[in-house]
């Protein structure tokens, strides 16, 4: 019998009745991790200070002084916001949860929680001698969300694990294989910073853009 | 067949079982851009500080000087506090999403989020000869924040394109034109800002006001 | 035709299909209200300073002496949680949402999201000649949280406007009356700040055990 | 008749309908808890912070000269992780709440939104003589949490009280078992940082690793 078993308690029933084949398991997981994106992404602004009163220095000189916070700010918005979009996607096509799933999607967002601290050491260090470091863990960062995020999609999608069983393993492979290019141009990005940290924050900027774009359509079978 | 095609991946079946037709397929997009416009409007409470114990200043009037914060932070909590009503009430008519409305979307809850940037501005700022520009990155901000409505209601609403089918298209055209106000009249206290200071912010708070006040009803068909 | 009707708009059909008889219609203004609530019963925690490193002044003195920040971190948040398990009550009896009770509920998330403000005054002020000022300031904020909780549910449950219609009469009068002591007893406490500040204190601490303790049950007819 | 019943107030009927037998009667506690603990896991980055610049010091090295932040963060952002996991686990086995249960979460919440300032204290006074008082608040932090976990629970499952009446009884007393350790290890790390603060971290994040780990599941009956 299903529900004497402790086994239950590993399960994720969601906000509603104990799953059923066919239902969503992931409600909760998903209503956290939405928590944990919206509050990263919302405490971005803390990195942008409003300048001191300074004798002699206008707002609008101090503001434009500022650039770097407000690249840092958008480059770190847009990189956090497709996150979420993608983990939106992944688990539009996960059904069930186990502990694993939980653990390794918190991985996913320990590292989405700590993007606003490099984000500010960018904003701080970017006009300075020191930006080459400050870039590096910027991008680092964000190979490892990228990092995460493969091994999150790939447990959940190995012998279809955790996946909607109307899911076509087809579709399932491609999206492995598109997910895969995300650890290594985000790895890029940060040997890139070793040489130059213009070139590897438009490269961050780059592929923000780039999925950004509505993903191709492969033709209809 | 629908599942073997990888186009799935980019709709957005929401929380619940893959959508069908007639079933909302927006959830979890309503939910993170709740939880972004949540902790934006709440973290305005970080531009108020607590003033400084300081010899011979007593603590009202401490309070009482700092006038400016409390009317940014109305003024800032107003308007935000009424583009979630709209945003609400936009997404109560759509009812699919797909990868263009997510990055329309985000860029819409960039500018929400950018909101305590400029509140912290004005409270700062408003005193003093700098208060112009304060007002003027301000009212920026709530025009780009109506721009960006407006293009995703565009997108959603044109050739019915995401909204629901019950929706009668004399309805949405309704919606359009009412909407098509804002961005002008935010550019409009933009623009005031650089003539008067206090014309520009009388005329914000007096657009959060309005739109609080309830939507005019048409007569039934 | 209902769908034909831009009334429509100005309904809240929350997250699912549009409202039927019987159906929910608050989902989003409670995930919203549940969003603000449950960051700024989490902000408050901001307020807890970690002690600058001083010569001579060891750790758990340093700690100790910051006893004001722990007793106005402990009333805010169970007075804030109070609010949400009230607020949440309230919206277990609502069915229906319209313009006027988001904009009700915007007044009382105003109110709420204020709380660290008045919250980090006590902390900051309570062991000095100015605590007067800040503790009338923190039971201000509290009357004005209880004053727009009454307008909210007056409102609604007037004529029976937006209450779920299973919702007997005497029940809902009931539950005004109960409500109804709330607004006296927190300005009752914001007036006796002025004659002692430990005394309005301990009334708004008495407040906040008195309403987390069981409802009392009337026999049922 | 149920609904002209003043307890049904005192129920919680979640987001949708009122409950009937066999449905799930905490979604709004749970969402709300899943903000708290969303929020408190995100408000651990601002103990992050960005180095000043200083002449002679490069910033690689300012970066490693605050591992104590570091390890603060990981221990902290691992605790509360699996804590919400625990909590995600345990209401997916209570099915209704009561004004009681809600109080109790309340209590668990209030220990779990403290955790950023003792994480700050870790963080700031790990390398100084009074490590010793900053890591048995830490520890005493994570005691009450656990504590208030197994009142929590206790409450809810005592008698199969508020408890989805599927799950088997043998179930649950096991659950009370697994819990019952928490508190007095975590006790157990608060006493051992009065002799070493360093084995007393190690047992904190030797604690979150082990219940990280997947739950033992009991063979079928």
């Amino acid at each position: 019998m299903r529900d004497s078993h402790p086994d239950r308690f590993a399960q994720d029933p969601g906000r509603g009745a104990p799953a059923d084949v066919g239902e969503k398991d992931t409600g909760r997981v998903e209503a956290f991790s939405d928590g944990v994106f919206a509050i990263a992404i919302t405490l971005l602004v803390l990195e942008l200070h409003v300048p001191q009163r300074a004798a002699g220095v206008p707002l609008a000189a101090a503001l434009a002084g500022q650039w770097p916070s407000y690249l840092a700010f958008l480059t770190s918005f847009a990189t956090i916001g497709i996150m979420w979009i993608n983990h939106h996607r992944m688990f539009s096509l996960i059904q069930r949860s186990d502990h694993t799933l939980l653990v390794l999607n918190g991985l996913l967002l320990l590292a989405v929680t700590a993007v606003p601290f490099p984000t500010g050491l960018v904003a701080a260090y970017l006009p300075y001698r020191d930006a080459r470091i400050a870039v590096m863990v910027y991008c680092g960062t964000f190979t490892a969300i990228a990092v995460f995020f493969n091994v999150l999609w790939r447990y959940a999608s190995s012998g279809h694990r955790l996946l909607d069983p109307r899911i076509d393993g087809r579709a399932a492979s491609a999206i492995t294989r598109a997910y895969a290019f995300g650890p290594a141009l985000y790895f890029a990005s940060f040997c890139l910073a070793a040489l130059s940290v213009a070139a590897a924050l438009a490269l961050t900027v780059a592929l923000a853009t780039f999925f950004a774009l509505p993903p191709p359509r492969e033709p209809t079978a």
